[in-house]
């Protein structure tokens, strides 16, 4: 086993995919330790294309299991039957409602723990500016603040603690897909929509988001939608 | 049910039984919901007396079981049967071993998002100064670097985020264990002991602190020791 150079983030959606694919062409995949994480979203079937992802990239795939957590975290409508899952718009404020309290300060710190182990020396996540209006915790700011933490609770233990890489912050999805078009990322495998069903809905905020990213970039759809 | 006010991280060892008794006396137990992590760490024996902190206090008691991280969070005499557990003074470099990379981060960052969904204002830890030494994710900056971030990741959310607490940041194992004293913590049920057997073993390096501590606080130590 050659050692790990990055532990990326993967969800199996298409933003992650594309970061897997960029991180491997840079470092090779099989330096590359992809993480997903099962936080109990009714959207799981996500987590079949990470380990797709990983497997065509000859990288090492985990899967962290955090459903326990899902009861102690409830309120969302991706982890709570009881809650409906937004329709509309990705930005609309209905989509608050998909919100998981500390989401991503959770898996990164847990990515973190796994890159330092791994003596990695980044950790890639696949946030974008569309991400930014509802989840606080997508932003630049939140960005920032997680690194400088890192940095700090890392210290002083023989080895420079792992950077957070973040390539697509301030770019909008069209622009994710176009990169991912260029490094040959099979983006039909990928996995977008909220509500976990056998096709993607085609109307919940995620896949409202998908459909407009592939018109934006004038690239093919290859994704079969339930309707339309 | 009450309405809960805070969340307090509580392993089962001295700093963090005060800690919960501490806020149980400014809040009222029922107010408190108290976390402890199964990480797979070798004294899980503490978890036990965590559950009958939050018993005698009244207050709501949720184990998170993290075990699936064990596996990639290696290098840990805490969690690795493989790695002995260093013996010798708390704050000597061989404690470095019992380093459980990021562990601080997460365990906050999970205690942040259940402080979130609970509606509760504040997230209790007991670090100490006794831990700054070896452990860089329990050091005032760190605090500082953890509370910025997570103002970042939970804000616009439409409730304020949780503030850390750490009553103990800047105190020493004897002063908590006055403040435990006057707070009629019971200290026979804690468990510091990292080699997790029947008795504490008296030589490994929390159970060196642990009796440093009655000393120099000049209170009687109930702790049943396996040899001395």
């Amino acid at each position: 086993m050659k050692k790990v150079k990055a532990v990326a983030i993967v969800s199996g959606g298409m933003d992650s995919a594309v970061l897997a694919y960029d991180l491997a062409d840079q470092l090779g995949g099989s330096f590359l330790h992809i993480l997903s994480f099962n936080y109990g979203q009714r959207h799981a079937v996500e987590l079949n294309a990470a380990e797709e992802i990983a497997r065509r990239l000859n990288a090492k795939w985990s899967l962290v299991d955090l459903r326990g957590l899902g009861s102690l975290l409830p309120g969302s409508s991706l982890t709570d039957p009881a809650i409906d899952v937004p329709e509309g718009h990705y930005a609309a404020e209905s989509m608050k409602a998909t919100v998981v309290p500390n989401r991503n300060a959770i898996m990164l710190s847990v990515a973190f723990g796994v890159a330092f182990a791994d003596g990695a020396i980044s950790v890639g996540a696949g946030f974008h500016a569309g991400d930014h209006h509802i989840y606080p915790d997508c932003r630049p700011g939140f960005v920032s603040a997680f690194s400088d933490m890192q940095s700090v609770a890392l210290q002083d233990l023989g080895r420079p603690a792992p950077l957070l890489y973040t390539p697509f912050l301030y770019l909008h999805k069209s622009e994710i897909v176009r990169i991912g078009h260029r490094l040959q990322v099979p983006f039909g495998i990928t996995w977008s929509c909220y509500k976990g069903g056998d096709k993607h809905c085609a109307r919940c905020g995620t896949c409202v988001e998908r459909k407009e990213a592939f018109a934006d970039a004038a690239t093919p759809d290859p994704t079969e939608y339930a309707e339309g």
